[in-house]
């Protein structure tokens, strides 16, 4: 199927994919006193007598932003707020029809981090919940680690966070089919990006063997000279042996390979040197960085990508309604490591894995309720 | 009828008013590599070919932002953004439920001019059009201007300029119904706020012969020495006949009282030194400046309020929803004058008027219709 004319057509038919609803009647004068003045004004009047009831008498309590500046839509980059509003929006539905989140799309016309975090406090008192999304790395390290700090409201960046947990739990699945003891584990990284750093802290959380960490550059190790200041702090928790080199040298012997990069660039040979059943996540999108085929015949043991059309997608969309509305129902404030490892701790026992099948399928309706119960738990 | 324990009634249970739909179908894969990734990709790509094509491609073409600092919440005051969500809220479902436009309230935690103008320029790329809603004068005509210079999508402020066209079109009808001409008229305007001012800008557009401004000094004229910038530039424009002193004094020998104050200072001895069969519209909101069987009793020949349940309300929810469906619809850039009073005398046609009915009921699913195409012609 070819999907991208296709929704193409789709979008251009329905003008974009969300809309506002009532959740009232708005039929007589008695509603619109009711809903709007002057029965609205009592509302009002608590609210700015007792902040806390904006939770009880809004629509708040159910809502989060979807806040992005466009720098990084998906795998296609920098292409401004305007085109970053069709993947928010399909987010925004996501959310909805798998968890019953009213998200709402806000893409905004800046990239400069100070003015990022500023809008994200601005809007705070309307809102449950915030999702950064698409912001490029290493800013989107600063915007976050200061929203978290300044807001008493959960702030998640999904290529972080969202994407760190999705990825463990596959992870964890993986080792399940496979017999691997998730501590022992060698893990190289491909990609020095949001996913890359947020995967490798939430791994070292579950203190993970070894993890190497590859940029653009080649293999991160401690002292490297071009390193950013995030690349700097990770640097020194991985890569234990200091290996130097390109992927080509940094994965021999490791256990695990995670793409969070670009395509084509995993070699059948450079699998032959991995230990032994190799696990490989090739996760760009839309092309991974080897084919599902081509990895079985270099003899990997389990494939997972970020495609819907080969078996064992590794989506964040299983991860991010289930945990908002876990955050939401508990108003919980800061989403701590603890709440991510359950979350990705959840999302895997939502199944008994095969090799075939190491995650539920995003349409799986049951998978946001387990996220839910187990942040709850 | 008790509204206030009845709307937080409502409110509790409902949790606010607003929801969050989705327009496409989400229950298979297909349907999600189609609405989602990967056929999102190609809709992206498209919007950062060509910005233009997000007007076709997301919802934004239907879609306008409430933005309010909850400074001047209705007659309540400065309670603060979470207080003014529920109002927001309201203007939000009156859009959906009369013009089919998706409003979303943005509530905001700022109160400082410059970080307003600019949050709503951060928000550009995702709306329409924006709704300014309850931002007190006179930050609030400073924040207009300047988003009209420096957005190219429409603002409103529902405060200056929805006010403005529903007295316009009340004071239209009422002329009709009383045989008097607009262009003769001696019109006093009590309280020089967003809304005394944004009337008596729309009103002298129409020649009307004096307007008297006053405020809680007294009438505004020229070279008094306490008026803000836009008092001073109003007063160059307003009370020919330089009087002084307050509202007792100026309101001798005018046609028409137009309140946007504050409840309950308009007196019967008052009206009684108007010219013959005034029109009294007493707009203050919940308790008008004075009763409508005072007003009748002491020889009003029209009069009108704000509330609902007396005859003759002049409410903005008439005029908003139309508008902006018809801005939406044309894709209007800037809301000039003409447009204001092509609104108004659309709204005023709607009807034929009498004593009794100045204006469509609120309900009335006519009159968006009627606005919008008013301002098409």
């Amino acid at each position: 199927m070819d999907y991208s004319e296709k929704s193409i057509e789709l979008h251009q038919q329905k003008r974009g994919k969300i809309e506002i609803k009532s959740k009232v009647e708005l039929k007589t004068k008695d509603d619109l006193s009711l809903a709007y003045t002057p029965g609205v004004a009592a509302v009002s009047s608590a609210i700015g007598f007792d902040k806390e009831m904006s939770w009880k008498l809004t629509n708040r309590a159910n809502q989060v932003a979807i806040v992005c500046d466009g720098t990084a839509i998906l795998g296609l980059g920098d292409l401004g707020p305007e085109a970053a509003m069709p993947v928010m929006e399909g987010k925004a539905i996501i959310f909805k029809e798998f968890a019953g989140v009213d998200a709402f799309p806000l893409c905004i016309k800046t990239t400069d981090t100070e003015e990022i975090i500023n809008f994200c406090k601005l809007i705070e008192p309307s809102f449950g919940g915030i999702n950064l999304e698409d912001i490029s790395a290493p800013r989107c390290f600063t915007i976050l680690e200061r929203l978290e700090k300044e807001l008493s409201i959960p702030v998640f960046h999904d290529d972080q966070d969202g994407t760190a947990i999705v990825v463990l739990a596959a992870l964890i699945n993986a080792c399940r089919v496979t017999g691997k003891d998730i501590k022992k584990l060698k893990i190289i990284i491909n990609g020095a990006g949001a996913g890359g750093i947020g995967i490798t802290r939430l791994l070292i959380s579950q203190g993970v063997a070894d993890i190497i960490l590859v940029d653009s550059k080649g293999a991160i190790y401690d002292n490297r000279s071009d390193l950013n200041d995030f690349k700097v702090q990770i640097a020194k928790q991985t890569n234990k042996s200091k290996i130097t080199g390109g992927l080509k040298e940094a994965i021999v012997k490791c256990d695990v390979f995670i793409g969070v990069s670009k395509g084509d660039l995993l070699k059948q040979e450079m699998i032959k040197t991995m230990a032994i059943n190799p696990i490989i996540f090739a996760m760009a999108n839309p092309i991974p960085e080897i084919m599902p085929d081509q990895a079985f015949l270099a003899g990997a043991s389990i494939i997972g990508t970020g495609r819907s059309d080969f078996p064992n997608q590794i989506n964040n969309a299983l991860v991010f309604p289930g945990l908002f509305r876990g955050l939401l129902n508990q108003r919980i404030r800061h989403i701590t490591t603890q709440i991510k490892v359950k979350a990705a701790t959840s999302l895997a026992y939502t199944i008994t894995p095969t090799k075939e099948k190491i995650l539920p399928s995003v349409t799986d309706k049951n998978v946001a309720k387990a996220i839910e119960s187990g942040i709850r738990s």
